[in-house]
C-alpha cells in the first residue's frame, strides 16, 4: 500500500509524468511551529541538478501546503501538501519502449498490474520519494524540537571506495580465529558522534572525508563518462533517541528500520550497529557492558547494538547501513530482450544519475524520522497509560524499573 | 505489535515461564488439508538439544492445535495454536538479577514498560519463534500446495568462516578500479537453485558444504568451551514464486523481508540478491538482462537483482542473507553495571546457545513463508479485481501487459 | 485516523479554509475506464447551492484528478485528487469566537488538540465529506461495470415526516402480544427493488415519494424561516451485490456500514434491514426462509435481514436506514456559555442548511461504495486462494458449497 | 479479519466445537493488576444457564490466562487466555443439515469460504464472544482504576414492551409540526445517571425496572413455549469518560461504538445520544447548551449528544441504544428449500436461547470497554507529544484551549 506508519501515518501518491506528486501526513502532533521552507530545505537537497554528479534535469520542486496548519502552527489535522511536475504530458512512443528496461520496474509493473505508465517508472520513480522528504522533515522538527533528535545521513561508500575504518574486513589472515581488531575505528565512532549535515553537505558526493570524498567524485565521473553507474552505501546515525522506542515482537524498532529502508528505490542491503561485520565477533566482546553514565542513568560503554536491543532503543545512538545498487537505468546499449522475448539492443536513453547515493541522503534521513516519530506516538500511548496507573508494590524490585542513582 | 501481516496475519503471546506460548493465524484459506504433524515438523527442526551444537534444554514443544480446522481441512476461520511451556514458575530471585545482561533485552523491557517479568527475556525469549515457526508453516503447506513454492534457508557463515563463493571481497586491490570478479560464483547460483531441506539438516550446522560445516562446527564448539558465543548468517532462497508480488512503494517485497527478517531475535543486518556487494559493481555488469525463457515467458539471464525488481517479483529465485550477532547470553563472567550503576561482575548463568544460526534455520524460512504468503493474497486481491474488467482497447500497446509468445 | 479502508482505501485532508481539500485512493484496481466526470457528477449532487433548500453558499467543487490515471485508464496506483477551496483565508475575529458553538465540535477539538482551526468546524466541516464523495465515485465506478452493483439512497424522514410504510408504529395497541402487521410494506419493498438516481433526484428534497416530498419541504422552508433547523433519516439500498462478502467477526458487513455511516458528520443511528422495528417481531415470523430462485440459485423468500446473514452478504438487496440529526448551526440566539464558563447569548451567524439530508444523499452512496468496494477486494483475495486449491474430497457433503442445481 | 482495535488489540479464534475458545489481548498497559477473576466475573454472566429464561445448556466457561502476567500484574506483553470447549466432537450428521438454517450463518459461510464447520454456526457461533468479554474485562479493569469510567448495559426492550420513557412515540397527532414533548424523560435520564450492574443483575431480563421486567420475562417465556424467539434491545452508559476521545473523521467515536456494536452477532441497529428519536428534533430544541459545572470546567445543560460531538468525547454520559433481532435458530417447524433448492420443512432442532438480549449484556459491555480502552490510548499518544511541545503564543487566543476558570 502506499501508507507508511501507524499513528503518525505518511499517505503518497503520484509517478513521473502526472499533474503533481504529493502525500497527506497525518497524526502530526498539534502545536507544532511549521511553515514550508522547513519541509523545502530537504527537498531541495534530494533534488536533482544540485552537482555535476546528478542529473541535470533541474526540478524546482517546491511544496504547496495544503491544510492542516493555520498562522504557522499545526492543527493536529491531516496534512496535505504536493509538488507539481513540470513535464506532465504521458511520454510519446518510441522504439526503446519495446523493452523492458533491464534491473528496472517496467517488466515487474506490467505483471503485477498488467498496465503501466506511459513513462518514467510510474511509482518507481524516484520522483515519487518526495512526498516521503516532505513527510520525513515534519517528523524531524517535532522529534528536534522536543527530543532534541539529530538525524545526520552521509555516503559511506560509492563502488568499493569506502570511507575509512567502517566495515573494513578484518585484518588477520586464518578465517577459523577471532578477528583482533576492533569493530569499527574509535575515528569513526567519533564521527557518529558529531558528524552534522553541514559537515555533509561541504562535499557533492556527501562524504565527510575529504580525501575519500574527492575518489568517490573522480568514480562517479568515470561511471558518467561511461555511459555507466556505480551504487554505494549511506550511513545513517541519530542521535538522542528516547530510550524505550520499538514494539518487541514483529515491529522491533531495527525492523521498522529496516522495512523503511528497503522501500527506498535502488536499496540492496540494511544494517544495524555493527552489522554483518559483528557477527564475526565474539560474544564475550561484541556485549556492551553498562556503566553508570553522568548524570547517573544507565548507559553502555561500547555500542556495537547500534543503540537498540530487544528491538527497543536504549537511548544510545542508533546507526545503520543502507546499500544502494547502481543505477539501472545507463546510457550505454545493452543486449537484452523486448516485452514479447525477441532479443536485441536497447539503446541509449535518457540523463540520469550515474550515481544515487549523494541525493539519496535526505531520504534515508526522511525514513529514518518517520520511523522514529512513529514509534515515539506509540510509546507515548502506552507509557502515558502505565504512567496513570498506582505504583506497583507487590513485585519483587528487580522486576520493577528502580529509581536513578545520582 | 504482536501482529504481522495484512490478509494472512499472525498474532503471537508466550513468554519463557508462563503457561504456554501460542498464535493466531488469521486468514489461512480454506480448503487446505493441515495437519498437526505439518506444524510438528518444522517446530521440531527449531527445537534446542538436537545436536551438541545447541543448548542441552530438552523441550518437546508439541503443537496443540485448537481451532479453524474440522477433519483435517482448514475451514478459513482463524486457527489457534499453542505448545506448552515446560517449567511454569517464574524464576526464583539469584543475585544476577541485580545486573541487567549486557546486549540483552533485560534493561531495555524496563526502560519501555517499566516492569519485565522475573525470568528468561519476556517477549524477547526464542520461545516467542514458536508461534511463527508454527505460523510459517501453515502458509508454507498453501505455497507448496499452489504454486509449488519451495523455502529453503542454510547457514552461509559461522563467525568468519563463509560458505565458499559467497559476498567474498573483491580480489583487485585497487579500490577505485571496478572488481573483475563475478558477483557469486556459479556453484552458488547452483547451490540456491537446487538445495532442499534434507541437504541442509545433513550437517549440525546446516551448512551444505561438507568441508566448510565441519570448520563452522569446530568454531561453534570452541565458543562452547570458552564460555563464549559466536554469531553467524543464513542464506535463504525462495523459488517457484508468481510474479507481481510485493507492494510498489512502502511495501515493496524486499522491505517486507528485511522487516521480517530483522524482528527475528539476535538479527543485524538483511541483503537481498548481490547484496552489499553488488552496490561495487557498475550497472553495466550488475544489469539482469531479459531472455526469452523455454516456456516463451520473460526471464533474466542473470540475477543479481535476487527475484525482484521495483519492489515486485519478477518469477526468478529470490535469495536474501539475514546476519545474527553471537548470542549477548555467555557462561564467562563479564565486567559491567547493575540496574542501578553500581559497577560489578555477571556471573556465569544458564546454559544457552553458543551459536542460534542452525536452529535460527526454520526460522527465517518461517518468516519468509508469511511474507510471501501475505503478498499472494494481496496481489490476489486486485489481480482478480483487475481480471474482470473489460480487456483494455484505449491504450498504447507498450502500455498493456503483452500476450506472450510461444 | 483520516484514512478509512484496507485494501481500497482513502485518505483525506483538508478543512474549511485551506487550500484545498483531497483524497489520496489506494489500492484501485488497474484498467478501469475513469475521467473526472465520473467523480464530478456526485461531487455536485453534494455540493451546496443546488435548491432554495440548502445554503445558498455556491461553491463550484470542481475535482482536479493528480494521478494514477493515464489515457482515462486507471494504473492501480494511487489517485490524487483535489478540490481547490475559494475562500481560503483565516476567518476574522468575532465575538461570536468566544462561544463554542452548542452542539459543534468547536468545544471538543480544543480539549483533543488544544488547538483549532480559526474557522469553521476544522475537519468537522462537511467540506472534508468533498473526499470521501471523490473516492466512493471511483469504488463505485468499479463495482458497476463489474457487478452491475447499483447503490442508491433517498431521504426517507424530514422531521416527523415519514415515507409511508417504513418503520411505522405498529398498531396494535397491547405492547404486550405481538404485532400482525408486516415489517415493511409491500410498495416499500418494491421501492427499494426498483428505485434510480433520476428518481431521487426529481425532488429537491430527495424524497422520492412525491406527496410525502412536497411536505419534507414545507418543513425545511419552516425551519429555515424560524432561523431553526430539522433532522431527518436517509435510507440506501444495495442491488446486485456479490453473496460471501463481509468478515464474519469484527468486520461483518454491517459493522462496516454502521461505521461508514456513523463517520459521517451529523448521523446519529443506523438500522440494517427490518432494524429496531424488527426486534419486535418473533423469529418465525423474521426469519428469511430459503426458496429456489429461477436461476437454480438459492435465495430468500422475504429479506428483512437485509442482505446479510452473520456478518456476511447474501446476494439479497442490501438496505438500512442512517439517522442525521438538525443541524447544530443555528441562525437564532442561543443561550449558552462562553469558552470561559461565563454565560451569555450567542448570536446568530452566518448561513447554513436547516437540513442536511437532500445533500447528504451523495455522501451515504459514497460510504456505502467504499465499503462494499474494500469487501469485495478482500474477499478477492481469500476465494481466489481458496480456488487454486485441490477440491475437497475428504469432508462430508453438508461442509462443502454444493453445486447448483438447475 | 478476527482483530479488533488499534493500539488496544484483540484478535480471537474458536468455534463452537473446536478444541477452545480464545483470544489474545495486546496492547494493555504494564503495571494493571490482573486475576483470572476480573475475567471470569464478567464471563459467568454470559454464561448460558443462568435462569429459565436462557438455554439450559451448562457450560462452566472458565479462563485460564496463558502469558502476560506475573504475580498478578500486567507486563504490556500478549496476554494469551483460552476457555475450553466442553463438546469437541464435530456433530454428527442428520437430516436437518440439508437444509441452511433460515436467517442463520450457514448459507452465507458456504459462499464465503466453500466449506464450514460441521456443527453450530462456526465463527457466528455466540461462542466466539468469549473471548472479547475477556478482553473487555480487562480494558475495563484499567478505565475503571485509572478514571473511575462506569460502564453499565441494560435490557431496554424485549419485544415491543419498552422501559418507560425510553424512545417513545411522539404524542403530537400532527407529523408536519414538532412534537412537544422532551426527547427522553427526566427519570430516564436520572436512570442512565446512577444504574450499576448490581441493579441491572436483580431482575432475570436485566431490564432495572421491575414491573416491566416481569412483563419481559412473561414475554420471553411465551416465546419459549411458542418453540418461537423474540428479540430487544439494550440500552448501555459509560460514565466518567476523559473529554478528547474519537477521531474526528473516519474513526468517531460514534463510528467505532457503532462499529463495535454491530459486530455482535444477531445486531441490526445502532443510535447514539437522541438517536433516531432525536431527528425529528429541530436544533433549537436539540443543541446541548454550554453551562460552567461546579469545578469550573465547561458542560453541556443537556445531553442529547449522547456526550460525543463532532466525533470526539466531551465528558458527559456516553450512551446509546442497540437492536437485536429475534435469535434465528427456532425449535418450531419452517418452510424452507435445502441447500440444493429442494423445498421441504426444516424440522425443531437443539435448545437455545428464545431471546439473547439479557445474556448480551456484557458483550455490549465488553465492546464498549474495547473502543474506550483503544481510544484513551490513541489520545495519550497525540497529547502527549503535544504537551511536550513549547506553549503556543502566537495564535489568536480563540483558537487556543484557554486555562479553566473557577
Amino acid at each position: 500500500m502506499s501508507t507508511f506508519g501507524t499513528i503518525f501515518r505518511v499517505t503518497t501518491y503520484g509517478e513521473s509524468h502526472c499533474a503533481s506528486v504529493g502525500a497527506i501526513i497525518d497524526g502530526c502532533p498539534p502545536g507544532l511551529p511549521l511553515e514550508a521552507k522547513d519541509v523545502q530545505t530537504q527537498l531541495s537537497r534530494r533534488r536533482p541538478g544540485q552537482s555535476n554528479l546528478t542529473t541535470p534535469r533541474d526540478e524546482k520542486d517546491l511544496v504547496h501546503l495544503q491544510s492542516g496548519i493555520e498562522h504557522g502552527i499545526t492543527l493536529g489535522t491531516p496534512i496535505g501538501l504536493l509538488v507539481k511536475n513540470e513535464d506532465q504530458r504521458p511520454r510519446d512512443y518510441t522504439e526503446t519502449d519495446l523493452y523492458p528496461r533491464p534491473s528496472h520496474a517496467d517488466w515487474t509493473y506490467l505483471e503485477k498490474y498488467g498496465v503501466k505508465a506511459s513513462s518514467g517508472g510510474g511509482r518507481s520513480s524516484a520522483r515519487e520519494t518526495i512526498g516521503r522528504v516532505a513527510a520525513g522533515a515534519i517528523a524531524e522538527k517535532y522529534l528536534k524540537t522536543v527530543y532534541g533528535i539529530e538525524i545526520v545521513a552521509f555516503v559511506s561508500s560509492v563502488g568499493r571506495i569506502h570511507l575509512p575504518s567502517f566495515a573494513s574486513p578484518p585484518k588477520s589472515l586464518n578465517e577459523d580465529e577471532d578477528a583482533v581488531e576492533d569493530i569499527l575505528s574509535a575515528e569513526f565512532v567519533e564521527l557518529l558522534q558529531n558528524i552534522s549535515r553541514e559537515d555533509v553537505d561541504k562535499q557533492p558526493t556527501r562524504c565527510p572525508h575529504t580525501e575519500t570524498a574527492e575518489r568517490m567524485t573522480k568514480r562517479i565521473i568515470r561511471a558518467k563518462e561511461a555511459q555507466d553507474s556505480i551504487g554505494g552505501t549511506i550511513t545513517c546515525v541519530i542521535r538522542n533517541v528516547p530510550s524505550g522506542l520499538g514494539e518487541p515482537v514483529f515491529d522491533k524498532l531495527e525492523a521498522k528500520l529496516a522495512h523503511a529502508m528497503l522501500s527506498i528505490p535502488a536499496t540492496k542491503g540494511f544494517e544495524i550497529g555493527s552489522g554483518f561485520r559483528g557477527t564475526e565477533v565474539p560474544g564475550s566482546k561484541h556485549n556492551d557492558a553498562f556503566v553508570r553514565k553522568e548524570d547517573g542513568s544507565l548507559g553502555t560503554r561500547t555500542n556495537w547494538s547500534g543503540g537498540i536491543q530487544g528491538g527497543i532503543s536504549n537511548g544510545e545512538n542508533i546507526y545503520f547501513r543502507v546499500g544502494f545498487k547502481s543505477p539501472a537505468t545507463i546510457s550505454q546499449a545493452q543486449q537484452t530482450a523486448q516485452y514479447d522475448g525477441t532479443p536485441g539492443t536497447l539503446a541509449a536513453r535518457g540523463r540520469h544519475d550515474p550515481c544515487v547515493v549523494p541525493r539519496a541522503v535526505p531520504i534515508v534521513e526522511a525514513m529514518a524520522s518517520l520511523v522514529i516519530m512513529d514509534q515515539v506516538l506509540i510509546q507515548n500511548a502506552r507509557k502515558t497509560a502505565a504512567s496513570l496507573l498506582p505504583p506497583i508494590t507487590t513485585l519483587p524490585p528487580t522486576m520493577v524499573k528502580p529509581p536513578t542513582k545520582n
